[in-house]
């Protein structure tokens, strides 16, 4: 991973993250890997919110994580979100969790997305978008 | 409270419920109190659903809860929900948390709604919602 | 999948489940995965909080979550979860989440889990644990 | 309320954090209360995880919230914490949600917390926490 192709967003833990093991809930990684796309989209120039003006969805189709070490209360994690694939309908991101100022990871994932129009159809991505994606994508 | 006049629903708690001081996280209260007005709806033969496909909704202006015991993962809670006032255009909920199966008073609170059309303009309370709401109010 | 060897737990959505998308936020399914295992567990005779107890933990090591259709407000949907795999120190459930009445699978998903005990030490499987699991376990 | 005197935390709304309204989940602000007075404590020296170490909790007792105007996805929020009293074994903090960068007021609350040890027994203030908290409180 080139990591400056991608985004890195910075993210205070609160207590409302944790669970009873006094750790982060699993599922709230997956609010990260959001906020983490959400800002590399903006990155590059095509903020989700434009794109959803414009009638064009990219629904979550899957999500993975795999979870190495636990983000704590008040932890400072960053997101680092990649681009991974772009393809005519769908596209995929990776995300890192890295703890700071230790840069332990703790977690990565990914999740793919179907491109759809208002009406839930599949779209092939509109021109400008596959080559702002494709510009940052992994090589 | 009449109990009978009101809506009991009830609730197992989950891991994902809990914060790290191993008690039910503060803002989860009033998700329960959502669930418990929109089972009282139904009950009443108005489903939020149905309300909101009439162009009518019944955003939150003003929440309110007092915690007095903490619920816990595995809890099964019972929440006891009342019509506690109704107006031309606005109504109120009352809510008590109530714990299974040795009946302790966990929290209670209230949820203040207007009354509103799809452009958000404050409207009227329609007849038919206005006179199930008042049947099953607070005298 | 045999389905009687698993756990079906039946969950009515609510609005604070939602997004903007109108449908329920792809997190959100993790928590139904894990009211899943947590009436799975309870079902076969060792609840996760007596397992919590006796000083161990399954914390998730991995996850995952393909999303077919999308759940909405007040839908009512299905927890379908089954013990994937059982090894010496970890395990596997497998999840469907099926709507309800029409028995349309809107999800599908599986989460690993370590089994270690309080000091974040791996340990093997009690043999009575190990025995509860494998016996609901898919051959 | 001399702003000067409290803690003034930034967000940006996520997708996770709406719901099918299109406007942030009324629970979600109390997430942002907590992230509010978290930041207060770091701000005046005594960080919450520190406060905990020594064996203090904060529960909260009570809280309320006005709904004003909605906030929205991408939306960026600044959270306004002052402290609004202390006593012997209790405090209050009260919080403003403004939207940036029009200054809009979208709602303000409030959360009292008591002071507990580990037993969860009530305790005084220590002496050190009680000063940093009135230095900064409403007077």
């Amino acid at each position: 991973m080139q990591e400056s192709r991608g985004n890195i967003t910075v993210y205070r833990v609160i207590y409302g993250d944790t669970d009873k093991m006094g750790v982060v809930y699993y599922a709230n990684y997956l609010r990260w890997f959001e906020r983490g796309r959400s800002e590399l989209l903006r990155q590059i120039g095509m903020p989700y919110a434009d794109i959803e003006q414009r009638g064009i969805y990219f629904p979550v189709t899957e999500a993975t994580c795999r979870y190495f070490k636990s983000a704590r209360y008040d932890d400072i994690i960053a997101i680092k979100t990649t681009v991974a694939a772009v393809s005519r309908a769908s596209l995929m991101f990776s995300y890192k969790i890295v703890r700071q100022p230790d840069a332990i990871l703790l977690a990565s994932g990914s999740t793919k997305h179907a491109c759809i129009d208002k009406t839930g159809r599949v779209v092939r991505l509109e021109a400008d978008m596959a080559r702002a994606l494709e510009r940052v994508a992994n090589a």
